[in-house]
């Protein structure tokens, strides 16, 4: 409701372009290499095509996705010889390097929403939305969610899509993925207006039950959950469709599980994640993407 | 008398919107989303209804209120489908993640006044007035006090009402419920120019007695009461009349007594709550909108 | 000299309404329901007149007084019942619920220079000037003598007069009132270019001697002392008149000592106060104000 | 080069005036009633004129001097009856209450250099430039580097001359008078952009050799020596004299050996000062000026 | 792509300057008057000639380097004597004063880009772009890179080369050199869109391999490398020549190895760099230009 009579045509824009008019989202999230340095680019089980940031890129283009989630410095890098790509500019971004026990978490923005707004009117890339974490029970907690709180204000009277990260974090926090934390968490998302809030599946004996809370918590705003570190397709795909159908989340995103794969397996795996996202197919069905004669074709 | 003279009319309209022309206030406070995460919607004694945001909504549409606080955001989410709700926007809140012993409070503005004064224009909605909470003793006071300060005369300026929550809270404070201590905050609320200022009910032998001291203090500024944690109607409503009757409050600001109810009954309780503050009616008259052959017809 | 030439006759005005065309000047100090919160206005001793803050536009009405100081909120409250005050605008206020030894004194700015100019502008209150607090020698030393500085050029462009309380305070200081610490307040208050430094009185063995050097410290700012806690009449009309006549004082700012007591007694405290700060009067002169026969006849 | 061509003959008009087109510069230092409270004005050895702040504006009328130095506000307070003295306006100054051991120094501004600029238009007065006080090695170092860094720059493009005083100072510390430390603060002054930087003179066994490095590091940035604590007129010449023609100085900033006298002999100090700086004179010369009957004469 | 239509040519006109349509980029840095204070200038094994900060522009003047790093003041002054010189402005710098184990390193704002712009504009100044340095893991690293975020976009906006300085540093950073962590920093300066990235060389048994890491994970921002403290000229060049043709970095940054030396020395290294940065020649190559038959021919 807050978004400006004259900018509501390119709301829904954006909002139809990433949710390919499903209402649901599924972010290509690759804001890591601020956010864990080099340490999820290069490693044991890490191809070493994620070296390069243009693999980010490539996997974007080539992969189905709903939007592309990484920092405007990048996008200024590469968006030139990737201008079809549906962008989220994550306005934030904090090195994992200063640990909770030291200092409590504090990212603030890296950049407006109006050199957001007046880059994408320059160049005419597809920035279909913005991104900002908050570090909820963080003794900095009221920095971030006031920011966080003007930008979606912002966002929307430009038009532009809200993503909203929230990760309860700090020394306050004993247990980060509580159930019941995390449906707290998807209500505040709610009461600063996000479109979509972003947070960790909880941890619980029916984690998948349990996150119902959440969602209903969040009310008109949209549940997505993040992707958390590497797993096997077969088990990241079935926790995504419980996510999905039992829990009534509304997409993922994900990154780990997606860039540290060769170009050829990144996509192929959109491929299968789209499917359960925005298509409503099943586990069986989306893995049919990944096997190796059908990636082939790709 | 900060009031500019253009928009007087909007002030005065705005009051009476709110106050029923009686100069009582009584407001259905929905800022816990962010203030208490999701402790106050789901768990024993709270109706499952409470769990979607939207049930606040639907309290304040068909229940019998003065005004209706809570975020920006949520208003933004649902205010399309709830014209008829007169809104106060509470403009700060922090979750209850840190606690004291941590770390004192500090709440700071989620969105600026003049953001409200254009989003009004905008989507003529029913926003009244603007709320902000103080914790008065905490080491981040003179941030809060000084924020606080300039909202009221920014939302006078254009004709909101401002509505002050003062909570003395922090290392400092040894007993937050004092009766005196109180009773400066209320003081503290007339100083900033506050139309209403809200505080907690103080604990002492005769409470209904001692606060006659903060509504003193608070002169021309009119003093409301928190809810506090869920009671029996009867026992609400009692301490509600003495509130009102012995001590000379002007109403209260009442959420989870209300909001953790199914429906009906939180409708029902908004109906017998109007009676006492707009109406002067006994708590016996009030309770009979709690009767199960009442409540059907409302 | 800082006064810009266009609002010269408003400073002269202003000057001259405070100090009576004597270069004395007697303020009424009304900022404590904020500074000292409702200790001040309940108690053993204090008139039950004294919790209503109305009490002290009362008193600002019918006493004989140079200038009332309250916070902005307050005067937007009762300034058009009392249009017939001098104001001067308390623009910081903290309580002192925190104390020095938790955390240094800090005390923010509640509303702007330009707030008051454009409200005087469209009200016709006589606002006739502002005034601030400084906490020397506090951790934060340096935000409140950066305010207060730019706050008193802002208030003399504009044809305001500006009036500092200066207190040394905090962890540093083991003797608040040390003469020559005193003698080092006002000197600080003439570098910032105050037009008056409020400070307090030393303690010494001949504190009438030794404040003597406070008043030569300040050059042309001119120095008046608070009140401090009540007194009887005849030792605090003793105590201003040898601050005035012996140590060079140019008045003094008073509070606690006057709206404690009834109106009436408030009143004819007034009055005797005025005799002594501009017409030069003995403390017997000012005395008989306090006889009853003669206070009925006010 | 960053003066701006409307204003370089400002500048070169402020610049002869307070060098007497030789280059070198004679600072009377009087920002000292903030920075050291009433003790340089009150005690054992102190002329009693010292006690009235005009003391400091008479010696800079009647003595022979580049520049008086002080805060704004006394210059508002006096500056009309002075009218002819060339004026620093020093930008920044703090109390000496907060220990290093209690809390690394911080001191900020007290008023911008646009209020100054609108200020000597409105009033023709003499201000030939600012000054800033600048602790290296505090731990809020970075905000009084960035505060300097951006005055100088508004300073030039005004037309104003920029004066830093650089004091290693805080807890990481220990010698404050080191040689090479010094030298480190004259190469910051430069790198600012400083036009005079203002240090402590060495302490070693041959400061006048040593202090050659802080001439040499602040290349075209001139150096100019802080006076200290009170010395005797001879041994102050002296070393004023080495520090000119040994070490390279480009004149002086001093305060308490001057304004500790009464006006006769103060002003008699400055002209020795003068001569030294100024004129090239030897020590022997300058010392001519205090001889009582040569003073007589002034 | 965040470069304006309108300063297209400028940014190429800026980055052919300094890289001389390479690719490749030689700083000479000049920063370290701020950084290491007097320590890098003066001492055992420094030529007498390093005292002087002129010596630096008369490097940067006479010896051939891609651009000269300095802080804006010392180009205010000296720029006009030196007009042919390429300068990055270097816009933070702090001292060493203030050890990580007190308090972690922050280094802000001297000066704004727009500032550096306007200067830009009206001396005609070869200013090519700016330098900001980000301490990653410091406990104020969100300060820091929001800072650089925002002064590259406006840097670029306005057609100037952003170059960054990234040095992990604070309590939290246990290595400073470990490769992985130098690859992270390298990522960094990509995703807030950095032109070229400064870091450390890695210490490790095969850095030229290690830092091969850094140079991919930087991506399209180019990386080059500090010099670090003074070497013998053999072993500095076999490096710098390992660096960009095994690591595959696109240059250096030195500062210490050149201005420590007498002018001739130093100018001999420049061109000795020089040729291995923009020629592609080899170290013994490279070499020719130091022997003293060369050098006194350039």
């Amino acid at each position: 409701m807050d978004i400006w009579e004259e900018n509501v045509n390119e709301y829904v824009s954006n909002y139809s372009a990433i949710t390919k008019e499903t209402g649901k989202l599924f972010i290509f999230a690759g804001d890591q290499k601020i956010e864990h340095l080099n340490n999820d680019f290069k490693g044991d089980g890490i191809s070493i095509e994620d070296a390069n940031p243009e693999h980010l890129f490539k996997i974007a283009k080539y992969g189905k996705i709903g939007a592309f989630a990484t920092q405007f410095g990048l996008i200024c890098r590469y968006g030139k010889d990737y201008p079809d790509i549906n962008y989220i500019v994550k306005l934030n971004s904090k090195t994992n390097l200063v640990e909770t026990c030291q200092k409590d978490p504090i990212s603030t923005l890296l950049i407006d929403v109006n050199d957001i707004v007046e880059f994408k009117k320059r160049t005419g890339l597809k920035i279909r939305g913005i991104g900002y974490t908050i570090y909820l029970g963080s003794e900095f907690e009221n920095i971030m969610l006031s920011e966080a709180s003007r930008l979606i204000h912002e966002a929307h009277k430009n038009g532009l899509i809200a993503v909203i990260w929230i990760y309860p974090r700090g020394k306050a926090i004993r247990n980060e993925k509580d159930p019941n934390l995390i449906a707290g968490a998807t209500g505040v998302g709610a009461c600063i207006g996000a479109d979509f809030v972003k947070v960790n599946y909880p941890k619980s004996k029916e984690p998948e039950v349990d996150f119902k809370d959440a969602v209903a918590s969040a009310g008109r705003t949209k549940v997505i959950c993040a992707g958390g570190s590497s797993k096997k397709p077969e088990e990241f795909l079935k926790i995504l469709s419980e996510q999905l159908n039992i829990s009534g989340a509304s997409g993922c995103a994900t990154g780990r599980n997606i860039h540290q794969k060769s170009l050829l397996d990144a996509v192929a795996l959109t491929y299968a994640i789209n499917e359960i996202v925005y298509n409503n197919k099943t586990v069986e069905d989306a893995l049919e993407f990944l096997k190796p004669e059908i990636k082939e074709k790709i």
